[in-house]
């Protein structure tokens, strides 16, 4: 017999605790009838909460775990004693295929770290990285790195490149995802020597990709390509700021508009309208991240998801669990390199 | 005699040329009442528009210069060949000490370049920088380094945090602004080696400084610290980043306000407390850019500048040359070397 396609979650990891986690699988049961769940945590706590839910009745099981990994928790410490948490529990299940992906709203630090020990890197690639969707004038760009990394040689930039297009193809459904280096400039001899070799590893080899050059800062929002690559140092800046700058331009139009009576008026009359761009803005909206490049799909969630952003991280586990993500990587990685060693005997 | 403090400009440099420099000196003019202006461009475009305008009589002199450098000229050919140019002849007269600052909107890397040349660094830095005013949640803070180098070591992180310390100063009239450095986290182990050096060498030393420690992306339009120090890649990404997402998030809200007859009518009331909004997104109503780090005040206005913000850098330039702020980078940097020596003997 087939197994249901099954996700792992770590039920204590957010900020919020495990009811947003329960409110999630309400809505994602109706969305995947087709899809199981293990619910990974505090049997204490997590009983009673599925207690009230006849409807979560044989499509949740939950797995006792006694300890859980905290925001502040170092990566090292976890490895060496987390063994015992809802964190590692989710993660250990994918390993042992009991599950087809795993999602944690949990520490990012720690995940990557109990994600690289337990399922380990896929074939051709060196280094794992964090994918985001970002939205754009266009509809949405995957960037990344966003964080796994603090530095990123030429060859992890390429690496960057085929899972970000990867990733894309399987989210967007794209066939050929367009792909872009983040860059000080467009020009080919603006920048450092980390982008400058990606792009001309891109450039000569025989492609498997739309390979666009470089992008700017503001290309990211312009939805200029599909697929922003740069490394985790530059990228987690560039996603931290663009939040800061959302928040900042929230509240100038929150003062504009109670500014004086006229616009307070006019802010009650258009309410509906400002609230879509309210819940736009609102980086809680967002999935999270992915982890790109292990031998296992992770999705992680922000700390402070509520129910809804939640459920759309477990829509995105669920799409990439259905997909060949890895064989496509795999196989772009060998065709880039073989392009690559071709050119050089040429 | 005493000559008058003198702003010398390059009159060709912006993408919309002469005519807004014109407009912009009309409005300095007002405020600026013992100030001498320098135009450096082509006197058959420049005379007929200042005859326009009485009140520039006496105030302002052309100084023909038949060459111009354009937007897409390599700094390294405007080098070999500027010499003839608006820009050129801007920044000569500041070096033979016939004005005291220089203005243009035209090619940063050029104008970078040309200034260097012409002007050289100052004592104990090894690198130029160039700043920018953020606004944020609780005012401004200046961001350095956005787009002069594509690398930094960390001392060169320090050298900018000297400078953009001294700049705040200036700017801000505080008497020590904070100062952070840009990173993926607050923790001391976080981030690459360059912001790890710099950090220790600023928290070890006998501070000239109020040293905050590291602040990340969302921290700048937070308004955490005064200066947010970075190397010229990542802060010219982060600002392009920032500068996308203001857009974005201006069209998502007209977007918004369309929607429905009830929005549009809201838009209507509001229309006032919204234009507010507008011009405080509009990256044109910053300033620029300035150059830290010459021997001589250069500041850099957008390529696509209007009046009002050239008028505006303007104002900046002038504050610039009514202060000391390069003795203080000066003494300042002398200063944190003594104590990291200090510290090193000791």
């Amino acid at each position: 017999m087939i197994r249901a396609l099954t996700v792992s979650i770590d039920a204590m990891g957010g900020d919020a605790g495990p009811g947003i986690v329960v409110s999630a699988l309400l809505r994602a049961l109706q969305r995947h009838t087709n899809v199981q769940f293990l619910l990974h945590g505090d049997e204490a706590q997590l009983n009673p909460l599925l207690a009230k839910h006849a409807k979560l009745k044989g499509r949740v099981s939950i797995k006792h775990a006694s300890g859980r990994v905290a925001m502040e928790d170092k990566p090292s410490h976890v490895l060496r004693r987390g063994r015992d948490t809802s964190m590692w529990h989710a993660i250990e299940c994918v390993k042992q295929g009991e599950a087809d992906v795993a999602i944690s709203a949990g520490n990012t630090g720690a995940l990557m770290a109990v994600s690289m020990f337990g399922l380990g890197i896929v074939d051709g690639i060196s280094r794992p990285a964090i994918a985001t969707i970002w939205p754009t004038l266009k509809g949405q760009t995957v960037v990344l790195d966003v964080g796994a990394n603090v530095m990123a040689s030429d060859e992890q930039l390429v690496d960057f490149a085929v899972m970000g297009e990867a990733f894309a193809h399987v989210i967007f459904g794209l066939e050929r995802p367009t792909v872009g280096i983040l860059n000080v400039g467009a020009e080919e001899q603006k920048g450092n020597d980390a982008v400058k070799g990606a792009a001309q590893i891109l450039r000569n080899s025989s492609l498997p990709m739309a390979f666009h050059g470089f992008v700017e800062g503001d290309d990211i929002a312009k939805g200029t390509v599909d697929v922003v690559v740069t490394d985790g140092f530059t990228g987690n800046i560039a996603l931290k700021t663009a939040e800061g700058t959302a928040r900042l331009i929230g509240a100038y139009l929150r003062q504009s508009l109670k500014r004086s009576l006229l616009s307070r008026l006019g802010a009650v009359v258009a309410s509906g309208a400002l609230r879509t761009l309210r819940r736009k803005l609102d980086p809680r909206a967002n999935a999270g991240g992915i982890f790109l490049g292990l031998n296992g799909i992770v999705v992680k969630c922000h700390g402070g998801a509520d129910a809804v952003s939640f459920a759309s991280a477990m829509d995105m586990a669920i799409d990439m669990a259905n997909s060949n993500i890895n064989a496509r990587i795999t196989a772009d990685r060998a065709a880039l390199r073989a392009g690559a060693s071709q050119a050089m005997q040429a």
